[in-house]
């Protein structure tokens, strides 16, 4: 185990302002957004208390799991009551407050292309792609299995699609790749095929070390520089209730002692994993959001971390999960209060669980972006392409998201109030009774006025009717099919490239990593 | 013209608890739902200022086109500059100054049945039924001229539907009632058919005093009652830039002098009707809301007044105007804050542009609710059946807006904070790697712990794969034929329906109202 570093300098971008990174670029790109208005707020101070205090109770008395004997010991060291013979471990209240205000409250998430580097924090929002879905579907081809061929075209399609700042994880499980090397391919593929920041999953030691070696080579840097930079980041998805499995916990281990960024995830569903009541799957959650930054920052001190709200409720008529509902948008909220609560960045996600690019997938969506945004997201999980409670991911709906996000951004852009936009001079020129299309302000500015939409159809009835009456289903299907075809690989330095696929041959010459984690 | 009395008594209904009506009733029925979040502001104060200055300077330096001669010589009376032959009135700041504060900041809308009152204002929403569409549409039917039959239809599903609480209007035009006696027979269906408090359309004096005279008779009071206590609302529109039409402003006159409420919308579509930047479609939406303001106060001090804000974008390719934009999102938000700035309610909508039930209706509809809800919307026009920018009310459109706005109002409920909510004693009675399925707690919660909707379809993929792949379209089908099918009409007094009949009968008699207003 290796003794977390005292000294570890805090990562922080430098303020609101934008961060400048040592290699002269800007480390927010243009679309990345920005939350100018105030977050909701969704309780008041003293319950968001009361949920904190909640937490800190289940942790003391209660406590977690820890299927990890390095992790429990680091617990142990630091304090921690580890029953012996036992995987249980109670923190007290001291521990706990001792560990906060160590992560940094943002940080940059550096791609191998600088100017796709995002800033992770602040009022700052990144928009992640779908990850992780076991299948695929577009409406030609019908939901499949995940395989690499339609990884790779996630991945294309996503590297094309501005409102798509980082990568989740993989949109699809491409299981035509052994377990073994899997890693290996799809890492290579979104190093290749795009230059957007990327996520590393924590199934086993082996696959963290090669995810972060990999984009060491990506970035073509030394290990001190990524140390120094968040690069390649994590989700770690508890076992809720109150448990938190061995390769999980290794990701924490592996991935913050490089300083590399922890999104701890509880995976709280409300009447499931969690109590029914939205408050109590709050005060889980944020037990086993706490539990994961403890370990992290006792890894080492400072590394970034962000908290992960997931809480949703399922159907209690048949177990199934529900995402987008009035229960996520308010658990939404409260996540990001107490995100906000201790001083790190917060993750939550466009879900939903509609089987089809039908109404319900919008309005699931939007719901999900309402309470995301206005919760104070930081990093929008599965903001491209999420379907059917995660089950599939749609070329579809990555299309369409990506438009939805596109309006969020815009929606976020402040309104400039001045004596230009306040227009006084046409409203003088137009007058009573007039109109504006021809006005000289209008003209000035008509072409960039609105935000565009690639999917609307605002063709009037008639037109519209005449075309076929196509839905925007339809809209998004040709938008993603024409958005792949322009697909270009961004460029890569050769000699980056050359490391990159010697890396790939030797490990999997080696046989990849052992699939029994 | 009737002298404005000073000494009508400021309509409150006594803070923001439910207001005790006279008859016991409870004001707010159990579905209203309130804001008890803080509206998001999207501009700062001084830029809320700026934007009031200038629509000042709009009012005083350019004026807005007044196209009645009683409003002009009220206005002249109270000080505006009325240019000799012209319809031109200026108002000076202090003109409009001395006019803000009088109206109520919240008032109870009275329905014939009292349950079904609602609370205008304050942190109250009250959410109404698509209205004015000339067209109607199911999937079945198709698109179609508006008629009785349907309209009828229209008024019974949204008669049965909890989520819709008032009428904004006609949900379709019944165009085959010939156009003079109209209002008589479109009246008595809304007055017989539903319980739910109504609006009156200013389309001319006699169509205004008979809805006022209908609305009387319907709910069985006097004249006093009914001027100290609102009970038929009407939406008037400016015919932007800077002008109001003669029907308008009779019907300020008529529905102010009466006490009943006057909701002032502007039609400032940037880029067509209004300047094409936001602050300056927004200056000019104020300019035009508070010349109807400060008109409302004149001929009645203290009669109600909702702040309407319509403003929008167009497509700056076609001309077609856009719905659920995020420049709509962000003229709600400031439409809000200006309101709050007045301390009078404020009316938006819920719009889209779609021309069918696809993803797009229900994306710019939850945007559109979204700028609405967080923009502290009091009266929600348009809630539930809206299409094709107002062009057709949808059957499907209505049932899912219904399950859409039951969500709004699920997701405003405040979280509860306390001890039994925390659920510890459930996450001890669990504990790690338990699930909260048979818990205690669980049990006794399951049924109501979580919003139930309507639409959203849950299923897993293979069995909703094999029936039949039903998107959300479907459902919506499904369910207002099935709502409209349990419809039963609201119990009426005999003899209020008696006399309600018979007044229909006699203004027939008389040949209606004139058709050339």
């Amino acid at each position: 185990m290796e003794a977390p570093s005292a000294d570890t300098p805090r990562q922080r971008s430098g303020g609101r302002g934008r961060a400048r990174m040592p290699g002269g670029g800007d480390a927010a790109p243009r679309t990345q957004p920005r939350l100018a208005y105030s977050p909701t707020e969704a309780v008041s101070a003293d319950a968001l208390e009361a949920i904190h205090q909640a937490s800190l109770t289940v942790l003391e008395e209660i406590g977690i799991d820890f299927l990890h004997n390095g992790a429990k010991e680091i617990l142990r060291t630091a304090g921690a009551d580890v029953a012996v013979g036992s995987n249980r471990v109670r923190f007290d209240r001291g521990l706990v407050e001792s560990q906060l205000g160590k992560a940094p409250e943002q940080f940059t998430l550096h791609a191998r292309n600088p100017a796709r580097s995002v800033e992770i924090g602040g009022n700052y929002i990144a928009f992640c792609s779908v990850a992780s879905a076991p299948n695929a579907a577009d409406r030609d081809g019908g939901r499949r299995s995940g395989n690499r061929a339609d990884y790779q075209s996630f991945v294309k399609l996503g590297q094309m699609l501005e409102a798509v700042h980082a990568w989740g994880g993989y949109p699809v499980e491409p299981i035509d790749i052994h377990a073994s090397i899997r890693h290996l391919d799809a890492l290579f593929d979104v190093l290749t095929l795009s230059d957007k920041p990327i996520h590393a999953y924590s199934l086993g030691r082996g696959r963290n070390l090669d995810a972060i070696e990999m984009t060491r080579i990506a970035r073509g840097v030394d290990d001190a520089t990524l140390d120094r930079e968040p690069s390649v980041f994590t989700v770690i998805n508890s076992s809720s209730p109150l448990r938190i499995d061995t390769p999980m916990l290794e990701g924490i281990i592996q991935m913050a002692r490089r300083n590399q960024p922890v999104v701890m995830t509880p995976f709280t569903l409300a009447g499931a994993m969690a109590p029914v009541s939205i408050a109590g799957a709050l005060a889980q959650q944020n037990a086993e959001a706490l539990a994961g930054l403890v370990l992290t920052q006792l890894v080492r001190p400072g590394a970034p971390f962000v908290y992960g709200g997931f809480t949703s409720n399922v159907d209690m008529k048949s177990g199934a999960p529900a995402f987008g509902t009035p229960e996520y948008m308010k658990a939404a909220l409260i996540g990001g209060q107490l995100a906000r609560r201790y001083r790190v960045p917060y993750r939550s996600s466009n879900a939903n669980a509609a089987n089809t690019v039908d109404a319900q997938a919008a309005y699931e969506s939007v719901f999900s972006l309402w309470g995301a945004i206005m919760g104070g997201t930081n990093l929008l999980m599965h903001g491209a392409g999420w379907m059917e409670g995660g089950l599939h991911a749609s070329f579809e709906k990555m299309a369409l998201d990506a438009d939805l996000l596109g309006m969020v951004a815009e929606f976020l852009r402040p309104v400039v109030v001045n004596d230009a936009e306040l227009a006084l001079d046409a409203i003088r020129e137009v007058g009573p009774g007039g109109h504006f299309f021809g006005a000289a302000h209008t003209m000035a500015r008509y072409r960039n006025a609105f935000y565009a939409p690639m999917i609307s159809d605002w063709r009037n009835y008639e037109t519209w009717n005449e075309a076929g009456r196509p839905d925007a289903y339809d809209a998004a299907n040709r938008l993603y099919k024409k958005t792949l075809a322009a697909y270009e690989p961004p460029p890569m330095d050769p000699a980056r490239l050359e490391e990159l696929t010697a890396f790939v041959a030797r490990r999997k010459a080696e046989g990849g990593v052992p699939t029994d984690f």
